[in-house]
């Protein structure tokens, strides 16, 4: 069989998946801020949630339903994280669920919730549960384009990418769309993902598929290495492409379908840094010759989240000497100093842990002031390597942040 | 004995230690950026220096020269850090530290070399040697004011501080000078700090005193996160008082030279954070109730460097949410949220993980809205505490540190 993955910018419609969205006026005035998905029945699904032992009301109650039923609806909101909101939160998620549940003739479990935005406000569920019947009438498997849009918080624009799978005669759909700004740096989840194929996957190898999709996307990404107490990702395979399950992540079929998975999971990934809060530049890290993918890692994130390296860059400054300084105190494992080689683009700018003696900084600050920069770092101790996608911290970054709840 | 220690915001002359400064034209114009030390013979000095992989070449040569000879002079120059220079780098210090010996009729190896500013520039040696009698000629027992001014980067303003050790019938000085404004998270050590005593301290003493005054001060505060190539800092004990050295830091004398090697440090550690780079709010985060003390710092640092809780700061927003959130991702061992409690001043916000429910934002508001603000986070797991000083995120940080090159 040969197969192919052709990666698609806007989004296709997955068959049997439905979106709608609907304005609750909770927060925001004159835009949509709720979303419900509809997964067919017979549907797997699989959500992969925030590493914050500070995790909010509705990733408490979503693991829980999703650990005892199958899931036919995800409601999110936007606006309001309901998070740090105690047992009034779990309440609120839980009214939100039966509201969807009794629309939608499934049971409370069958729901899960999603929420994003500001910590510490009780979530009005009355609004919520009274916008359901709007949500429902909304309903439509096109509808993935006004549900991206419903779900964003300070990012500036919708998130939405789509794959086709061809594996021999079969051809499929996968389709997702993200949000995420701030508090960026996902540990085993992003902010709030919501990836659709019409391929049948049973319930195990969707799981598979998703943990190794997610670890080379979203698991690789920081905006301001601020972990969110909301972050989930879902993974839906509707099987109204009637095809026979892979039976694992690693068959033929279920190599094609990760090629899709990946391809749409690492777009939308990088579409968060892209629109990181106040980003002006894209900056791809690439760390190769640790001992392990882990150390390369640990190297890649201190020069990321390093706000020194990251003001340079907002600056146009090639400014490799905090850079230097960033993979010095990284803890990589036996890091010697004199192994390590930095290239800005194609600008060898270290090399042996010295400045390249023919250094041209005019050069290398036509790179960076580009809005996408590449920094490859090799630091010379064993085979392995990660990349790490971020971006730049600028004024507007600070100017956000700090007016986000004023 | 009773022994008690006077705190003393401005710089008491230590008997036997003498400093001089003078303008080198390197990089500033119309100010000093040239300061030398000079150490009686006969005194003790101990230096701690960066932990970072990449070391700066003047932190090379002063570790390999306290390791063999006994430190007369300190020299040390503003402007630029001799930092990625290469061999080129270390030939420099080396040179500077051969004008110094010259002078001053010891070795080379009696001298140090520190160094502060931009990373990977070239030192103009043959300017700064050039310098060295005019160093010479300023030294002064009251030279303190003139070199902690001449030791300056971004930093707004000198920082030294005194206090006087009384011991039964003794009277000591201690007093120290430091600079240090961005890339502040030291770890051993600080940026430059340099501390002097006119007691007698033999050295094994006086490397325990450093090490236990530096734990928790200079090793306890964070401005941005970023560990300098060329932290340092130097104790030296000029023994002019002519006391007998105490025989241990646990003695009593050692107990009381360890109190006002404490103080000064200190608040010299704190003046930094109040001096950091476009800092509008200090801020003392103190974190109790951890397994260990090393618990109770991941947990501070996650919430002191979580540029989301900076900016919140920084906007006299009294957003709880963003600090439960560090908390979280913070790793603490077996962290429970529900146990954990956080007060801003004196007013509790969140208890038992959940937002306390008679929380009055406007009370809050105005304590956050003070230049100081102490937080409290109690994690409720074991006895151990620790307390790091922080700023928070302005805009002014990202101007100054996207300007500092251009």
């Amino acid at each position: 069989m040969s197969t192919e993955v052709i990666a698609n910018d806007s989004a296709l419609p997955v068959s049997g998946l439905k979106l709608g969205a609907t304005a609750s006026g909770l927060r925001y005035k004159n835009r949509d801020d709720l979303c419900l998905i509809a997964i067919p029945e017979g549907a797997s699904a699989h959500g992969v949630y925030t590493t914050n032992r500070f995790c909010a009301a509705p990733v408490i109650v979503a693991r829980r339903h999703e650990a005892n039923a199958r899931p036919r609806f995800l409601v999110i909101n936007a606006g309001n994280a309901n998070a740090g909101t105690g047992d009034a939160g779990i309440a609120a998620a839980l009214e939100v669920c039966r509201a969807v549940a009794g629309a939608g003739e499934c049971s409370v479990e069958q729901v899960l919730p999603y929420s994003t935005g500001v910590i510490g406000q009780q979530l009005d569920s009355d609004r919520l549960a009274a916008c359901v019947p709007a949500l429902f009438a909304d309903l439509a498997e096109d509808g993935w384009q006004r549900a991206a849009a419903a779900i964003l918080t300070t990012d500036t624009r919708p998130k939405l990418r789509s794959a086709t799978v061809v594996c021999g005669a079969h051809r499929f759909t996968v389709t997702g769309m993200t949000k995420g700004s701030g508090m960026i740096k996902p540990n085993m989840a992003t902010m709030l993902a919501y990836v659709a194929t019409d391929a049948t996957i049973a319930q195990p190898v969707l799981a598979e598929l998703t943990a190794r999709a997610v670890a080379r996307s979203f698991n690789r990404i920081t905006v301001d290495g601020d972990t969110s107490t909301n972050d989930a990702l879902v993974t839906i395979a509707t099987g109204a492409a009637g095809n026979v399950s892979p039976a694992s992540a690693d068959d033929e079929l279920g190599q094609a379908l990760l090629g899709g998975f990946e391809q749409v999971c690492g777009e939308l990934a990088r579409d968060i840094v892209r629109d990181g809060e106040g980003a002006t530049k894209f900056v791809a890290l690439r760390v190769r010759g640790g001992y392990s993918e882990e150390d390369c890692a640990r190297v890649a994130y201190a020069v990321a989240e390093s706000p020194l390296v990251k003001t340079a860059l907002f600056a146009s400054d090639a400014n490799w000497g905090r850079i230097l300084a960033a993979v010095g105190r990284a803890g990589a494992t036996r890091l010697d100093i004199e192994d390590v080689a930095i290239a800005i683009g194609p600008c060898p700018i270290v090399r042996a842990g010295q400045p390249v003696t023919d250094y041209d900084e005019a050069a290398v600050t036509a790179v960076i002031k580009q809005p996408t920069v590449d920094i490859d770092i090799a630091i010379g101790r064993g085979e392995h390597e990660t990349t790490v996608w971020t971006c730049d911290l600028s004024f507007d970054y600070v100017k956000i942040n700090a007016e986000y709840r004023s």
